[in-house]
């Protein structure tokens, strides 16, 4: 892996393990990790945990359990060696199979948290995808889909508990209409922007289980840039 | 009826009657007013039109044929003194019924455009409605609900024509849920603030019939103020 490099999030404190021709992470995953709150301590799972940016970065926040559950291999093995080299091996542990195999690791309604940053792109049978093959399934619906994401949130949520999700506002209808047919509720949401005239490029979705009365907050947008410069919240969360 | 009173939406030009013991427009209606791109030939229908200050004062913007459709006599006595005075006759027609009778008087499929201001509150046992009755009608579901609405706003539209509606952040959950299940496709929203770091106290959204994809554009948010004072585009609006 002559790619491999070292990063942090956040100041977090936690070395993340990264191989540029494979994935790395992005700003998505920095924004994911600074809007979630996780419970302090019970169990959190971090879906889709690629190179397990978030969820290994988390444990600079709680003294939770986490669960890491990537399917892809070449991922999984950089998450593997980030438990390992930060002496993480009795907080974090890694399921290196699909979501959809989640139940015979983890039992249904015990978990307090979690965090996804899922693919974002729907398999569309007329265009082609030119990622590599990790970075195709890391961003297209390819091996997982928000349907499947969502459901097995539900499964695994305790009632009353968050997900905390990172997501394209191109989708923001689809993925409401999932979160409610999946008895989550979102509750706060929150849009990120290039600059304040910009229309959105990202949405951070706070969802709870089974909470029945609307009661959405969208709260001040978080704008990266003013006047090409870095605003004063993008650097603090930048780290 | 010793309250009544003349206004003009953002120059329109169009003279709107109101009379402030019964219920006056506000903000919401502006923005709205602002917000919607009326087609210009055609037919439109102002659902939930009040006194008409929406749909008289498109005539500003569109040759279309404008039907109002307002349940309260007060408030549609109001709307026809409007359609008088502006001499709008020709063009504007008021439907003084419940929507839920609109097929009577308009043709499914056969609507360019719908605006639509509604009732924004659900109707809570255990809350006491303290509104005079007419402003009860107008700001809760008492006479009508969002799923009615929308379920008509379908009933009406053309394939691929557009439902202009303001509504309010805290239950954007059940209004894409509720659009989605009536085939309408949100494609643009827009939030409003007070300011720029406080959550969106409303939101505006441009929905259209029968679009398979989504394909959302979450727009710069409307900021009404800064440092108190009224921003250029709000400014702008209100005329």
């Amino acid at each position: 892996m002559s790619n491999l490099s070292q990063d942090i999030i956040s100041n977090s404190g936690v070395k993340i393990y990264q191989d540029k021709e494979l994935y790395s992470f992005n700003l998505d995953t920095i924004l994911l990790y600074n809007f979630a709150k996780p419970a302090k301590k019970g169990s959190i799972v971090d879906l889709c945990a690629g190179n397990g940016a978030i969820g290994l970065s988390l444990t600079a926040k709680t003294k939770a359990k986490i669960y890491l559950v990537e399917i892809q291999k070449q991922l999984a093995d950089l998450a593997q060696k980030g438990i390992i080299e930060n002496n993480l091996s009795d907080q974090v542990e890694l399921i290196n199979d699909d979501i959809s195999n989640v139940q015979e690791y983890i039992t249904h309604d015990t978990i307090d948290t979690i965090v996804c940053n899922p693919p974002y792109f729907p398999i569309e049978s007329h265009k082609q995808i030119k990622d590599n093959p990790v970075l195709a399934i890391a961003r297209h619906e390819l091996k997982t889909n928000l349907s499947k994401i969502l459901y097995i949130s539900k499964v695994l949520l305790k009632e009353n508990s968050h997900l905390y999700m990172v997501y394209r506002p191109e989708r923001m209808d689809e993925l409401i209409k999932c979160l409610l047919e999946n008895k989550l509720r979102p509750k706060r949401i929150r849009f990120v922007r290039t600059s304040v005239n910009k229309n959105a490029n990202l949405l951070l979705v706070d969802a709870v289980k089974t909470v029945n009365e609307s009661s959405m907050i969208v709260e001040p947008d978080l704008i990266m840039y003013e006047n090409n410069v870095l605003t004063q919240e993008a650097k603090d969360i930048l780290g």
